[in-house]
């Protein structure tokens, strides 16, 4: 059928669209979501086409073309082209498959996981996906499968140096920025770390922003190699290089009803790892209430898994459960965060105790998996290299290679308006959960306002005398101080005995 | 925050939508799919944020508006609005619940529909409800729940006449169009029929389609009401009037992966009838090669289901499962179809006998059901009414109220291209499919082209000699002509012994 172009005068992103009159869809006998092919001479695009109920946006015997889908074909406003019914993508059917219960082998996962990456699937057709795998769970060999096929369509790194650690947190602890202590640690000790870490979702940090404080984190990957070549490591945003590029856009689909399905999670994780190569992967599970593991069965039941995809993939792993029932470290949001961090890595007295032990395990565990230090003696040597200064020195070394910020932990500057909440009476902390904590310091502005967030001045079973500050907040911007002073009372997040 | 209003010159249609720079989308912590109030004066929207990453369609600072938003805020560029955060649709929680594997209730049902009815819903989270219900099946009371909610969120149509019977087919089999003759039938006996019907969709035709030919199809429910106080019946199409209307749109979404799930199905169909106070209901289920239902055991799950839920709704059903092995009539495609029609009601020599039979075994079973006719007797008195002319003569009686175009089947005019296929060899007629058939009506301009489709001359059993035609494609266009005599050389559907 022949179609007069129409200039729809916005940009819609990827996959292209094309709309076209009710009138002219029922000719064509198209419906929602199908696609049709766009012939203007030599060129041609495939498009899902919009229906257009009324004349007004595009009126019978035209067809409006958004800007990419003009520029694809070099047409403009008037130009003729001839519209017929395309294909869908072969990967629907493995969709389908999989909705009706079937089982997906890698090269029908590799189908749809090149198809989201070329933008070829509508978002209702990635949703049928997620759901799909969510709901009809994802085997070991499908997990496998979905590993794979988002490693191969993404960007690799290679190192001819061995070993070449990692490590991932599942997250939901507040505070608990282990990353940029155990990073140091054992890259000083001649692990090569390519390190890539994410922005906050819906904590207050990141890690990438909280080493967005101290220095650059957003690099293209020929850069981040250069870095790792000259100091073994690096600290960089991994939304900044092209790693597993599936798992993003598979996320934007599950985010309007929070799914998280566990075979996405261990492939989005383990995929990312593989593709920087690494050979030896530390993977933290904090189990406690308001964490994201809530349940130590469940804990178990990833560990496995973890360990099985693992040994698939050629990753040496360890999976520790860990404690999640309330923050690790002192500070919460990415100023506060970077400040705990430099602290531990310089020795200052005011470091917090439970983050500086929690890491130096952490990193004595890569010690001794990837040959570093003799079974039993990984902790001590991450002592070692901590305390004489090592870890500090190579932390200067990529914060100057990631264009340094700021290396002393008392330049670092603060939201300048705080709210103390105190204690009502002499007692000790019962208990503080992760997720309010969390909530009240998203409130106060962190993590877009580097600068607030929360500072705990005690942990689960330390006294409070009355009066005394149990946790000051810090903000830039004097109704979001309120706003977090008033969620703390509506939802407290700290429980006295 | 506040945001300069941009005009986008496009009507995207409902939910609204608003488009952000993914600067300030970052800094009001909107994802994909949030929802925002827009503020300007006294008035307000809610509106679905698209996030636009190049400054070209929005840049930072500005807030593009279409079509719909524009009007609904009485807002024009430049306008300065606040925007903020606004919290998802209760209904979002229990589309969760229910994806989490949970049951859901009647009020979380209608908030639900109510929801999609009112263009609250994205349809990434319709898909989400739809998969939801898909792989964690609704069970009896969901269904009732479902149902129920779709008939109160759309109009309803109420009668002092008793009884009012409606029937329903689920499809598959081409040709098969027994409505028109049932329903002139059933009326002459005295029966009020409010019969709605669907336009095809993969089909060569739907009731709505087939009856066009002979009278306008398109009324709103109020003129509906006045045709059927005039003649007792209508034979309309359903997309005119508003019943149960939650059910366009979620159809809507199943398309792209041609889902159907049960529970929606019987939901849907069960609203309608109950939409327009249907007192006594047949259900035909055919059942065939080809058809929509291949078994036998699910349709007598299906109709079990049917008896079941009915009985909650207060209607009294049966439920006949009958031959889908091959097409009923010898006409497929509106025009040829309604030929068929007129054919039977005037007992010309030229009517399908087939097609005569299982109209009069539905109409006496309704007759017997609804207490027009003796237990026993149906049949008979359904054979009198139409072979007395009574059964035409109510046929024009609604034609006439619905404008009619056409009343003498020579009238109709089919289309003049034909091509005959015959048998290669003296032989009987083994089988004929149900979807090859339909297919190769299709490719020759049905249901668009409503003088096109297919004749067929012999069903199975039948004799042929070599030469003699089996069927005849008509069509209007040549390389329509062409494609349908391809498609049933590459797709046979007639096989011969």
């Amino acid at each position: 059928m022949k179609l007069k172009v129409l200039d729809i005068d916005v940009a819609t992103g990827f996959p292209l669209i094309a709309i076209i009159n009710e009138s002219d869809a029922r000719k064509l006998d198209l419906h929602y979501d199908d696609r049709v092919k766009i012939k203007k001479g030599s060129k041609s695009a495939v498009a899902l086409i919009n229906i257009s109920e009324s004349s007004k946006t595009v009126p019978p015997g035209r067809i409006g073309f958004c800007e990419e889908v003009l520029e694809k074909l070099n047409s403009k406003s008037g130009d003729i082209v001839d519209v017929s019914l395309a294909r869908k993508p072969y990967s629907v059917n493995h969709i389908k498959k999989k909705l009706k219960g079937g089982r997906l082998n890698y090269d029908e996962m590799l189908e749809i996981v090149e198809d989201i990456i070329k933008n070829k699937l509508s978002s209702v057709e990635i949703t049928y996906f997620v759901s799909a795998c969510y709901l009809n769970e994802l085997d070991i060999k499908e997990t496998i499968a979905l590993t794979k096929a988002m490693i191969n369509t993404g960007q690799t790194l290679k190192f001819r140096s061995y070993p070449v650690a990692d490590k991932h947190c599942i997250g939901g602890v507040a505070g608990n920025r282990t990353t940029p202590i155990v990073v140091p640690i054992i890259a000083a000790a001649g692990i090569t770390v390519p390190k890539t870490s994410s922005r906050s979702i819906t904590s207050p940090a990141g890690t990438a922003d909280t080493m967005e404080v101290l220095c650059d984190v957003s690099f293209p990957i020929k850069k981040m190699k250069s870095i790792i070549k000259k100091t073994k490591a690096c600290l960089v945003w991994g939304g900044s290089v092209n790693l597993a590029p599936a798992d993003d856009k598979i996320i934007k689909i599950e985010h309007p009803v929070s799914l998280d399905p566990e075979g996405q999670l261990l492939a989005s994780i383990l995929a990312k790892k593989k593709s920087v190569s690494a050979t030896h992967l530390l993977i933290d599970i904090p189990v406690g209430k308001g964490a994201k593991i809530e349940s130590i069965a469940k804990a178990i039941r990833l560990k496995r898994l973890f360990e099985k995809i693992s040994k698939h993939l050629n990753i040496k792993v360890k999976v520790m459960i860990t404690d999640g029932s309330q923050p690790i470290g002192n500070g919460i949001g990415p100023a506060l965060e970077a400040r705990d961090i430099l602290f531990v890595l310089r020795n200052d007295p005011r470091q917090p105790l439970d983050l500086r032990k929690k890491s130096v395990e952490m990193a004595g565990i890569i010690l001794e998996m990837s040959g570093k230090a003799k079974k039993g003696s990984g902790r001590k040597k991450a002592l070692e290299i901590l305390n004489s200064g090592k870890a500090y020195s190579k932390m200067l070394e990529i914060l100057k290679a990631q264009k340094a910020k700021i290396t002393d932990p008392d330049d670092i500057s603060v939201s300048a308006l705080t709210y103390d909440l105190t204690a009502e009476k002499d007692s000790s902390i019962k208990s503080i959960s992760n997720s309010l904590i969390s909530r009240a310091a998203r409130a106060a502005g962190a993590p877009l306002d580097k600068g607030a967030g929360i500072y705990l001045h005690k942990k689960v079973g330390n006294r409070v005398k009355k009066g005394e500050p149990i946790l000051t907040v810090f903000s830039g911007n004097i109704g979001k101080l309120k706003y977090a002073a008033e969620t703390l009372k509506k939802y407290p997040a700290v429980c006295l005995r």
